[in-house]
């Protein structure tokens, strides 16, 4: 088996740092005890944010691995640290909604917590410059992001994460109201699931206190973040039989 | 042949009103001579600014039904009045662009009336409360505001009238860089075209003076309004053979 070699940092990002390894298509994901909202304009230092959502990422990730998901994890290092395959990233937040909430529920003036009978499917262009707009099929291809067939692989991919983590989360007594993906092309061009999926990037509410599992707790200054997640990566790892 | 009779105020919008006739699936519109911007926060009274739409949007629609394009024009009864079929309007604006403007060219920071290879296509969700917000084929089926058969007619149809347009105005040495239409169910729940097409729903622009001729003149305030209206009226009647 390789040894890997973390080598220099190739990206900053709000919540992770991206290391080169010695293996070219290797990429060492460190995750940060930082948090931010209002696209990076909101920034906190949290002890132990990092290593939580890394347990949390890296069991979900493994668990989509188990159940057919192409997706770019290789394995955890250790409490902050992860190896991933290296992705050319495309340039779209993926996000599913089961319930209105957030940006949805005020555009639409819905009530919160509206129960789609299907899905709701949405595309952001991730640009920091431009705040993330949303974006449709038809400007996205206007503006070269991706191909029409990309798209469809998208959503799809989208759809069957959603069932999987719907699965997962209702074993935790959590409903998940939203999330947000992020794909990227491998080596041979294939479409996989990259990045995180972790409180960060999910909205989940407690079934039971209808209490909020996730980011939205530092979004709206509900409380302490890390007790939270720390409660989430607790149920997961009895769920998935890591504990 | 029947004599229509204007019976009771149906609604007053933005620029139109829409009386109910003597015949249950007849429309009787009348063309204000008014102006407005901004989702109506922007109003002017302007003389013949109604006539001149009127006429505009009554050759339109009969060029397009000569060629094909099923809608709701039945006849121009006066300078500011016509006849049209009844529908029930699906609130959604659709938005063809073939160079980039407007919102497009502030959201995504691309070069003005950048051209695109493919006629871009955006729904707008039509409610004046929430300021008609831009919405995609998942939200606008959760919302059950259409099926994803009629949006994909609505599509089709708006390329083929994109198609259309572009040649009258080619004709007319205009380059027609985006416009608005609306569409509605008729009896017999065909989608066809309805309310209009004119300078107010369309962004013109002279091919060779490369001045605005739209209703850009007066949102941006580059001049008086009617005689530019005029000016493409003049035009189109001769590109239309009436004059
Ligand atoms: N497998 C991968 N290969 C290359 N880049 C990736 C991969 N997974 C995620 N990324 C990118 O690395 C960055 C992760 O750091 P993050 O703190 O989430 O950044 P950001 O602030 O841009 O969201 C993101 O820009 C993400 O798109
Ligand atoms: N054939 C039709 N049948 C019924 N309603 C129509 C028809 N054509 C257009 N409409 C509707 O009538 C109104 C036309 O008036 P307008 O001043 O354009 O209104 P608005 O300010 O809502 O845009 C619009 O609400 C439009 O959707
Ligand atoms: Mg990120
Ligand atoms: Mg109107």
């Amino acid at each position: 088996m390789v040894d890997y070699e973390k080598k220099e940092l190739l990206y900053r990002g709000k919540a992770k740092e991206m290391f080169a390894t010695n293996v070219s298509d290797v990429v060492w994901v460190h995750y940060m005890d930082q948090v931010t909202a209002l696209n990076g304009k909101k920034k906190v230092q949290m002890t132990d944010k990092g290593t939580t959502n890394n347990q949390i990422s890296s069991l979900i990730f493994s668990d989509l691995t188990a159940n057919g998901i192409p997706n770019d994890f290789i394995k955890q290092i250790d409490a902050n640290n992860q190896l991933v395959k290296k992705v050319q990233i495309i340039p779209l937040e993926v996000v599913i909604r089961n319930f209105a909430s957030s940006s949805f529920e005020r555009k639409f003036a819905v009530d919160h917590l509206l129960k789609f009978e299907q899905p709701v499917k949405e595309f952001f262009y991730k640009s920091d410059k431009l705040d993330d707009p949303f974006i449709n099929d038809s400007q996205i291809k206007a503006l070269n992001i991706a191909t029409q067939q990309q798209l469809d692989q998208m959503r799809d991919l989208a759809l069957k994460i959603n069932q999987r983590l719907r699965t997962i989360f209702a074993a935790m007594q959590i409903e998940l109201i939203d999330f947000k993906v992020e794909f990227g092309l491998d080596q041979t061009g294939e479409i996989i699931l990259a990045d995180e999926i972790s409180p960060d990037s999910c909205r989940l509410v407690d079934q039971k206190t209808k209490e909020s599992l996730d980011k939205d707790v530092f979004r709206k200054g509900l409380g302490e973040l890390v007790p939270v997640y720390k409660t989430v990566l607790q149920r997961l790892q009895k769920v998935e039989g890591h504990n």
